[in-house]
């Protein structure tokens, strides 16, 4: 592992690693902050999942976490989206390959070789980052942003007892209804639909929910409404009586000046249930 | 006047807006925060100046002020940092230039005709958003960030009682003896020395001074201390009896996860100047 950075931020360190990945056989980024508290033993992680087109930079220096993280005195994690690089399939679009893995294993050419996220983000990723700092996986959260909301939703109920609590920013949460997902799935998964169905979270919900609190917000202005059907997911916990948090925020659209204004309100969110166990 | 874009942003409004500009003789875009109290009344303002190769979005976007001014009911503007487009004049060099204004009036080829970036922020832009917003012109206050702090303690101290309190992040503030100066005022306003003085922080201090609260942080680890000079500006200060805060940060360098760090202090240090008028 390789130091790309390292700044000072609110008291602790925001810093910038690359490794080797097994999981996606390339060179992979990803952003870490830890606050100051991780100078003197290990803190719980909130992992941070980011959207179609991002690095793992985006959020690093535009949700404003580091704030709140640090002075609830837990880490954030910010992965990349998906492998990069030469040798690595990539396609046009701006919604599928590199910049838009979607948190699956792909299983079909030219996909399959790199585009394994899911392996990266539950597997890889957590032992590196617990192997090499102050951090402590017994205590750990998970959100993200639109293609991160969606991965983050659905880790958090596919590994369970892994995650105290679970949040997202206007999340795709029915992707196998929706042209932001059964594209991808197509292209990552095959034809076969059964292979989607634990991607998805409203499926999810239907089928097992989540053994925590959810946190949801989403613009009402959110120009790619349509596309992450909200009110799927709604229509999900509703039905199964989970414990969860849905907002529709009056006016805001899909952007990371949205993100921002609610992520003071998600890490106290996920605080409570890291400190809680 | 166009909008170019307007976003929701903790219960206001960010928009970018661009304009024709008079002073430098081309379009210019700008963003604005507005609180939500601009709906119902014109709100005080902070300037804020940003550094080298920025344009009006960096701040925008990474700085995190627009939590704290919505807190404080504060507008915030974000001017770009030179003029720009097809015939304004350009160097390879990051630091001359478009995105290397330095807050003067050029007057020297091949920088004259477009490089006007102190008529522009002291005149044509505060004309402008108090206009067409609900900008209250007799609360103003300003910031910067690096040649964005130079600019923000010169206009200060250079337009006696229109600014309630000015603020900097690692300011360059003594350009006529660095690097990050000498070389553009040449290049900008020749080689008359004299015509440079009002542009130099620290020859303002010492020379006629702020009539009102100054608050100045700069990191320890700060990449570019040696072209910054803040021993100049402290010596000058001090020596004046000058109402002022000058601290120097341990561990952080230059970048924006510095800026973020202090934004809520430099914030609620301008919100109490500017309601206490």
């Amino acid at each position: 592992m390789e130091t790309v950075s390292e700044n000072a931020c609110f008291g602790g360190t925001q810093g910038v690693y690359t490794h080797k990945s097994k999981a996606c056989d390339c060179d992979m980024t990803f952003g870490l902050f830890l606050p100051e508290e991780a100078k003197w033993g290990a803190v719980p992680v909130l992992w941070y999942l980011s959207g179609l087109t991002c690095t793992h930079e985006n959020a690093m220096t535009k949700a404003g976490a580091q704030q709140w993280a640090a002075e609830q005195g837990i880490a954030l994690v910010f992965p990349d989206t998906s492998p990069r690089g030469e040798g690595v399939a990539n396609d046009d679009a701006f919604d599928l390959g590199q910049g838009a893995g979607f948190y699956v294993n792909a299983t079909q050419d030219p996909w399959a070789p790199h585009f394994r996220m899911w392996d990266y983000v539950t597997e890889e990723l957590p032992v590196l980052i617990a192997s090499n700092f102050a951090i402590d996986s017994a205590r750990q959260a998970i959100t993200g942003h639109s293609m991160g909301g969606h991965g983050a939703l659905t880790i958090a109920m596919n590994i369970p007892d892994r995650f105290a609590s679970v949040s997202a920013f206007s999340p795709i949460v029915n992707p196998t209804q929706s042209s932001w997902g059964r594209k991808q799935f197509g292209a990552y998964l095959g034809s076969d639909e059964s292979q989607w169905s634990k991607h998805d979270a409203t499926l999810l919900m239907n089928e097992k929910g989540f053994d925590g609190p959810i946190l949801c917000d989403t613009g009402t202005s959110d120009q790619f409404l349509d596309l992450l059907m909200p009110e799927s997911f709604a229509k999900a916990c509703a039905t199964r009586r989970q414990q969860s948090i849905l907002r529709m925020q009056p006016g805001y659209d899909h952007s990371y000046f949205f993100v921002s204004s609610f992520m003071e309100e998600h890490i106290a969110f996920h605080a409570e249930a890291l400190y809680a166990g």
